[in-house]
């Protein structure tokens, strides 16, 4: 399945922040076909570094989505029953307007100018998207780690347009823990000079602060248990210590190319930006609970968890859990056992994917 | 109690990478009184960033030692019966040849000139150390993290010369994950440019990257419940989201003052040797088995834990024990319940300083 990204553009949306960003740009794909009634459409909202090129092979890239082990005919989201949209998110650098993006008043990219964004915009975004689309109502929106964010947050922003939600891994606000590790990476590209306070389009990027930053992320996404089996003390391409600075272990010559692989990949500034919108992530707001931000709610839920996942630890879903019963919701949970840490829902999906065929089969019958 | 730190300098130390350096300088404190039989004398050895400086008030800095609520008249290490000395590891920055230190044959200092050093080569020196002071026999070494290690270190390297080991929050060798946060920090260090190959002496210190590698060191050492406690979602001298990059939230600003305080007062060059001796520390070696290893060990051991200990945690702790225990050693095994993470050794001692100082005073009474 060859797919290809289209975009739309939209004149303007305003933020959370009060700011207005004129024109806006949504780049999307889609999997399937929508039906006449329009009530089999899926919105799969991607994690931090995804984009919108979930499933199939890119006609662009020559590369599978990062979700294709879960999208497609007979797959956890069956591509011969839904008709599944994936959208890079605002903020993103891979076709939605970001800090990449020209800024119409000076003709250059926007930098640090681009308006700091929300979760709670991201979701505005793609519900412009929905809409542009005519579809009513999303049999359900769904995705892991950031991407379950946004999943809790359309259900609470748009409960008349959402059927079902499926957040994975993730959390209804950001923990001190999830925060600094997302402010060392931030900091860590801040103090790379080729950062230039944000203006390098076109210059030497800061691909050693991003690199670093990207080093921090990749141990919070692997388990203990999986690093050791991964790697453990394996040295790389020698049989003893080198006595220097140079590559010895394996997990060592893993972290640095992942580092600089994702320069190739991925805007600074966007990760700026999109880390700071999941650390602003809080459902609860000024409410006096969980439960009380969850009241406008009236999706049924599928919240999943994984036991080795201690970047957005079980604890986190359980909390989500336990408010929204406390709403009288709707909701299943799902603890699954897997020793890939935080990327167990992108690469462990065997069960995941059983647990969301069965949910959303449910879930369609019940709106046929 | 005001203390002074004293230097020792020997004519040379060879070392584990079959490198020499001549002539080597140990700094150390020691507290209480060394008995007629000198057979009070235990070793306290410091964790990646501390020093000599152990206990009292230094006459230099007017500062408490790192271990002051552990050591002293009374407490867990009781200066009113045991004579307590601690030195600055080689490789340090605090008065021991390091990286900092004046190359003799350059007349500079060595910068990344400065030998490889390994957990051994630090142990080595401090023999040569309780050599000079005379002392046939240690009645205890004792350390959290990296000094832990040392503690091993000594009961295999030396087994004559300490009668009781007690490691804390220790591992027989770095992890996969342990060697991974440390390569974060050295690429933090070396991904700056004023860090120039290490040649920054006299001139701007690598202080950003510097100052990173150390907000990642602390989120190690905290418990994602203590973050929690500590210091929440709360905004730092604001009421609401700056919709910026400035400062936010509490933890924010947490890490980057303890990460720029760090830069005054640790040098770059040894948080890259000393972290490549921790990853390069495994007990095992070429032995069959941890516990073929730990053959020559004939001390007692007292071993300590934490439960919220994620960077060492408690089942490495527990590897050591059933090691020692395969062949017969006397040891004893306490996991303690403290939400403080790995920084419990630190600060949350009250029932560490009983364990310690119980297992020191039957220990004595057994060489009495």
């Amino acid at each position: 399945m060859i797919v290809e990204a289209n975009t739309v553009r939209f004149d303007s949306i305003t933020l959370d922040s009060g700011a207005t960003l004129a024109p806006v740009e949504v780049a999307y794909e889609t999997y399937g076909e929508l039906n006449a009634a329009k009530s089999n459409a899926i919105l799969v909202l991607h994690a931090f570094s995804g984009d919108a090129h979930a499933a199939g092979i890119s006609h662009e890239s020559g590369k599978p989505g990062w979700w294709d082990n879960m999208i497609g005919p007979g797959k956890g989201f069956d591509t011969n029953r839904y008709f599944v949209i994936c959208s890079n998110v605002l903020g993103g650098c891979r076709g939605t307007t970001g800090p990449g993006s020209i800024n119409p008043a000076t003709g250059c990219p926007y930098a640090m100018r681009f308006p700091v964004i929300t979760i709670g915009d991201m979701v505005r975004l793609q519900k412009m998207l929905i809409d542009w689309f005519g579809i009513p109502r999303l049999l359900s929106v769904s995705g892991g780690s950031m991407g379950g964010m946004q999943a809790l947050e359309w259900a609470v922003s748009y409960p008349d347009r959402v059927v079902s939600s499926i957040p994975i891994a993730a959390t209804t606000r950001h923990s001190a823990q999830q925060i600094a590790f997302n402010e060392v990476g931030r900091q860590a590209i801040m103090a790379d000079p080729d950062w230039n306070e944000g203006n390098y389009y076109g210059k030497q990027l800061p691909g050693r602060g991003l690199s670093v930053a990207r080093m921090v992320g990749h141990i919070t996404y692997m388990s203990d248990d999986s690093m050791r089996e991964k790697f453990g003390r394996r040295l790389r391409g020698k049989e003893n210590f080198g006595f220097g600075f140079d590559v010895d272990f394996e997990v060592e010559s893993y972290l640095r190319y992942r580092g600089s692989q994702f320069v190739n990949r991925f805007d600074a500034n966007s990760y700026l930006f999109i880390t700071k919108a999941m650390d602003y992530f809080d459902l609860t707001g000024g409410r006096a609970s969980l439960a009380a931000a969850l009241e406008p709610a009236r999706a049924r839920f599928l919240i999943i968890s994984f036991s080795s996942d201690w970047l957005y630890p079980s604890y986190q879903s359980q909390e989500t859990v336990r408010a929204l019963r406390a709403r009288n919701c709707d909701v299943a949970y799902v603890e699954l056992l897997s020793n890939y840490g935080h990327d167990s829902f992108l690469v462990d999906v065997a069960e995941q994917a059983d647990m969301v065929r069965g949910f959303l089969s449910s879930t369609f019958e019940k709106v046929q």
